[in-house]
């Protein structure tokens, strides 16, 4: 190793799921929407003048926090908006887990949260989920430098209740809860209705799944105005103007068509209940997910034997080959025209 | 204060220049470039099928990758792409300023430096320019954790000849080097040519000053396959998705234009050339800029009050309320007329 190598910061990156640019296969692999952004932004999209694109964006994002602000009914000073939301949830770790403490989040969650700890060098425990791998708040009732979890939980689907968030909640009054809300709108309770109570909690939405837009890179916080102040200060201490024009222009008219986005919502619940009720005919076990993805082992079918046969049916699905969760695959909800190609596969490979 | 904000890290954040979104202004604050981007980019613009956007964009951001490393004759493993060069240097300093020992940057630079290693804890020192605010290269031969500036320097917009950056280099063995090539188009010389003699020097550019896409959020840095790795590895570590797909799209394309490019530069750098002549005729002393910004002070009018006679007359220039330069004001090139309008402006108000 030379010199040079010694200072230097070596980590262990996050892996993200593959993007394959092959046309024609099914990508069940990313958690992404089947379904295209509203046909609206088709025509904003050809209204966009080139020549903006030579001035700075406004390094508020104001467009965007105005929008996202009116629609959740609070105030522009109860947002922050980033670069999906694991820009956000970066910008939230260093700028919240600043503690010797360490921090807790579940054994089994998105993946990304050890990642982000150790290149901040931040300590942290994960309590266990149960065996039915559901959280147990109990486990979140002791001293730590923050918290964190998904709800509903990845790469699970299982979705906690307020309740259950409100006892965890008055148990770390002294540190920052993060609740990340990606798949929320597929079906979990949102904790929104808590930040007015609970000064210390903050909620992490993204564009990329319910939203239909991760090709935006739009994530964004709600919380109390002093905590959005502290995140913005650490990013504005990282990088002044995050978000380019064409997200700031696209994201803000994004939000505006309800009807469309309630109604491929709906479509993809509806996909996922029936795929659930498909695979349960298969033999397949797993989760009673509340996001737009379906956990699934098969009791006679090594996960990675199936995750091989898919891919090389031209159907991706994620496996994580990782402790406790290796018998599984991730399903994302694809069109409900997807989802039948992959039952359909799965019924003639499991039967050969 | 609250118990939850004793594990916060509190910054002092670095403060972009104003991003007024009145019509009518002459914008001479932030280096924006006056022109527009090519007009083959307004066609582009209209084939973007937003339908794509649902799709996460290529984590690799390959497609603007290979293009910046055609361009410049590299591997695509010499190339690191960020949102913005800000993002590039902020993750660059999280990734090869990990040390004990301080970094070494100018006194008079840019105002982020300061900001980043407050961030992540980074020990620095800043030796002095010289009286005519250029930097001695003998200040970086001594123990340190890293060194960085940018070349033409900002804001005085002196350039170092190459000769002088080699001098660092072989005086900095042990650490990483970065050069901030920012402005370098505008009549510097790149130390690009330098990456495969010293395989520690990073050199970072952006998108938006020469290149005109300030909205679009484009930086990126070149250096040798290892140390390339190790930023990626840092940045996979963050977020593995920055680049949005316009971006990626319309980025790796901006740069097919390379007629339109020189014909651009040149006529900034001819706007430059001519508004220095005019304020030397009215009595202004300035730094020999090679960037598309000029450093100004007049020995009768102080910088703060032509800041602001300026500001009411609609025309933007930035002034830093900082030791050895608050009586100098920064101002971009902009169109030659725009010069013309501040040109002769000051004439009336120098003289009233």
């Amino acid at each position: 190793m030379k010199a040079w190598e010694n200072n230097i910061r070596k980590v262990t990156p996050y892996t993200p799921g593959e993007q394959p640019q092959k046309a024609g296969i099914i990508k069940l692999n990313t958690n992404e929407n089947p379904y295209p952004p509203s046909p609206r932004l088709a025509q904003l999209l050809k209204e966009m003048n080139s020549k903006d694109l030579r001035l700075y964006p406004n390094p508020a994002a104001s467009s965007l926090v105005d929008a996202l602000a009116a629609y959740h009914g609070l105030n522009a000073d109860q947002v922050f908006v980033g670069v999906g939301s694991d820009d956000v949830l970066a910008l939230a770790f260093l700028t919240f887990f600043h503690s010797s403490k360490p921090i807790l989040f579940p054994d089994i969650t998105y993946s990304f949260y050890d990642v982000w700890a150790d290149l901040f060098q931040i300590p942290y425990e994960t309590p266990a989920l149960q065996e039915d791998f559901s959280i147990l708040p109990e486990d979140y009732y002791r001293e730590n430098g923050g918290v964190i979890f998904p709800n509903p939980n990845a790469p699970t689907g299982i979705a906690m209740g307020l309740n259950a968030i409100r006892n965890i909640l008055d148990h770390n009054q002294d540190v920052v809860v993060i609740v990340d809300e990606a798949y929320v709108d597929f079906g979990a309770e949102s904790a929104l209705a808590l930040i007015d109570q609970y000064e210390n909690l903050l909620v992490v939405r993204t564009f990329s799944k319910s939203r239909s837009l991760a090709g935006l890179r739009i994530g964004y916080a709600m919380g109390n105005p002093l905590l959005i102040k502290y995140l913005s200060d650490v990013k504005f201490s990282f990088n002044s103007y995050t978000m380019n024009q064409p997200s700031l222009y696209l994201g803000s008219r994004a939000i505006e068509d309800e009807a469309y986005f309630q109604e491929t919502l709906r479509k993809i619940v509806n996909t996922r209940e029936w795929a659930k009720r498909e695979l349960r005919e298969l033999g397949f076990e797993f989760t009673d997910s509340k996001a737009n993805f379906i956990f699934v082992r098969h009791p006679s079918h090594p996960a990675k034997e199936l995750f091989q046969a898919l891919r090389q049916a031209g159907i991706y699905v994620r496996h994580f080959d990782r402790e406790r969760i290796s018998d599984y695959l991730r399903i994302t909800i694809g069109s409900q025209e997807e989802m039948e190609t992959l039952i359909r596969f799965l019924k003639n490979n499991l039967s050969s």
